[in-house]
């Protein structure tokens, strides 16, 4: 008999229909023996529901009020599902994130998990009965306020149970069969991937892959748990995210995959004087805004003029922060101006033992030079390669590197309806 | 300075626009230098959506899921408004019931409040801050799951905070401007009163008054605490609900208003032995199943036949419980047959002094009599008197009684628009 815990998304909870669909899931798992907890996101669009009603009583929302209306929404997607589960002859309780223990820092919508105490899920489990459990949501271990843990955040709940519980899996339920060689809506012969490691996988969340979400790995991998992650349309294997492969891997390049992602802007900041503190000034002011750069570049000095220009790419929907916040620095620095592109996107190759094996980058490249795609940014790591390019070469730049690295199959990767999330 | 709780309804809060008035409301009350705690219901229709949705997953929900699920509803209303006050420039803070202190007992639907620890919403007035709270919702203290308090329970948990808080006065926002001698839907000259004791109230708000709730009557009075029943859309004074008049009354009846109910049914048990314990057999029935009776009549044993029948009448909500768990005892108790009749209205006068003034009742039945209104059911308290008709007779039933006595103002009462809970 195993510990699982299962998540489901909010596309897989979006009507009745498909709420009753996954209590059966769930109910097969116990039939079959297992102890299982279950994390849930809200239905279907009702987050975005509720903060088109937050916008319209007030501009700027409170981020403590704001965590507590969109907690709502979990509440009402687990109770939902805990009666259905009942309504098949099972008993199921479904928990908060505060009653299941999750314990966060105090930052409204971005907050971390500091501890769990999965108490009352034990002792549910221990009566035989499912634990549905909210997924995104937390309590501030100094504030006793209701906190939300950001994007992805079902997926982090899940994990960070799965660890406090010492369950034997985390099965994340998506809309694909797993984790692919690529995107396969935009490569339709991308491979499906039986095994990767927390490192890879890392890459690829890193790099755009929606599957999973980065600090979900992060999590899993601290707590050396397994991951699957698999479709809830259908009762295939899907991938299992682990420590280590199960077979050696030989002495040549392993390519995991190709990622792209379309949610990144790049920022240029003009004409930075060439001297000891401007460029740890604009990152500083950058941080101090609680904004996640990821690619960094900055060129050589052009000779003569003692200045230099420093690019760098970041989320779009912080933006217009990141724009506000330099623009407040741009006397006391003395940089030249700005430049805003959010029309960019990123190509991503990752791999194990990418940096020994120079031809891997070579090859890269070049597919991206024969598909005409012009390579604004470039960026590498011991397992991944980046490069930024125009979002309209994205597509064309993703299908160039997939087929230059031979990572098709010879089926058609099935994706099913919805995003999963 | 003086620590006010209002209490808003559903309708009060029914969408963006309403709660942005109300928040103009709580903060004028704050800049009059007020410390404000609102209690605040599920918005509009949302209690009724959750239930549907309820019912799509199971055609009989567990209680604990339902009540997890249908507070929800105040949580979303209670974060939006905290947010439409901030957004007018003050401190607000939302509180869960569980947060609040609301502590009660674990019969979910129906819990009742056992203590009040309002700790966190004292630390939030201390600090300036207007405390939002959701109505109808508390904690079991036994099992920590949340429960909800049944119908009326937002202006229960109103009372109760303003009772635990010591505050000065709770103001309960509805669509009228407080209590009147009549339903001004009905008898459009109604009078407006502009004080009544707790004890009037009880009987008004038992005999079916909607605009306060009977529980949270019982709870002021036991706490002697003001209830001020006032509109939520204009700035009159309503009606104050206290001790004890503050003009003595003078020796004669007093007579408060009409009151009338449409939300009852009856059920009458038809051939009954007339021996030692077979009411109390069906009373005790009715009971287990936590059903309340409202008047119950025997009749006189028709002689020769050894048997009675008995007559109750109850909430129709309860009714199908009730027929069940009563025809379940037909055969141990060995009655004839049950009749089901939820076609039937009461109408009740309440006054001061009704019972030593025989005029009044003589007086009542006079009316009826004349308005062509055949009585099924009487029952008389020492400050009421009530009987049963058919429900399509009500509405003449009170403008008769209303006209008899007199109560009629010379102005048209002004009723707005919803239904104010």
């Amino acid at each position: 008999m195993a510990l699982v815990v299962q998540k489901y998304g909010g596309s897989s909870v979006g009507d009745a229909e498909r709420i009753k669909r996954v209590a059966e899931r769930i109910v097969a798992a116990r039939k079959a023996g297992d102890d299982v907890v279950v994390v849930v996101s809200a239905m279907g669009d009702t987050t975005d529901e509720l903060l088109d009603l937050a916008h319209q009583v007030s501009p700027l929302p409170p981020g403590r009020e704001l965590d507590m209306l969109l907690t709502a929404g979990e509440r009402i997607s687990m109770a939902l599902l805990a009666m259905a589960i009942h309504n098949l002859g099972y008993e199921a309780r479904s928990y908060t994130g505060s009653q299941a223990g999750v314990l966060t820092t105090s930052v409204h919508g971005k907050a971390r998990i500091i501890d769990v105490t999965p108490g009352r899920l034990q002792g549910a489990l221990n009566e035989g009965a499912v634990a549905i459990v909210a997924g995104f949501q937390g309590v501030s271990q100094d504030t006793k306020d209701i906190t939300t843990l950001g994007r992805g955040g079902s997926d982090t709940t899940a994990v960070a149970l799965a660890a406090a519980l010492n369950a034997d899996v985390c099965e994340i339920y998506t809309d694909v069969d797993g984790i692919f060689t690529a995107d396969p809506r935009i490569v339709p012969n991308a491979r499906h991937i039986k095994q990767i490691t927390y490192e890879e996988m890392l890459e690829l969340a890193a790099c755009g892959a929606k599957v999973l979400h980065l600090r979900s790995v992060e999590y899993a991998r601290r707590a050396q748990l397994p991951i699957h992650v698999r479709s809830s349309y259908s009762l295939n294997t899907g991938t299992m995210v682990t420590g280590s492969m199960e077979e050696p891997a030989v002495e040549q390049a392993l390519i995991t995959g190709v990622a792209h992602d379309r949610s990144e802007a790049k920022i240029t900041v003009v004409g930075v004087p060439d001297e000891p503190g401007a460029a740890a000034r604009i990152f500083e002011t950058v941080a101090s805004a609680e904004i996640n750069l990821d690619m960094i570049v900055q060129n050589v000095s052009t000779e003569g003029t003692g200045r230099t220009d420093i690019s760098f790419t970041l989320p779009k929907t912080d933006g217009p922060t990141a724009m506000a916040a330099l623009s407040k620095i741009q006397e006391p620095v003395k940089f030249k101006g700005l430049l805003y592109d959010d029309h960019v996107g990123k190509v991503s190759l990752i791999g194990a033992g990418m940096r020994s094996h120079p031809g891997v980058a070579a090859n890269f490249f070049a597919a991206l030079g024969e598909a005409g795609v012009n390579i604004e940014m470039i960026s590498t790591s011991e397992i991944r390669v980046s490069v930024v390019c125009r979002d309209t070469d994205l597509d064309a730049a993703v299908r160039a590197v997939h087929d230059a690295f031979d990572l098709g199959g010879t089926e058609e990767a099935v994706v099913y309806a919805g995003t999963g999330r």
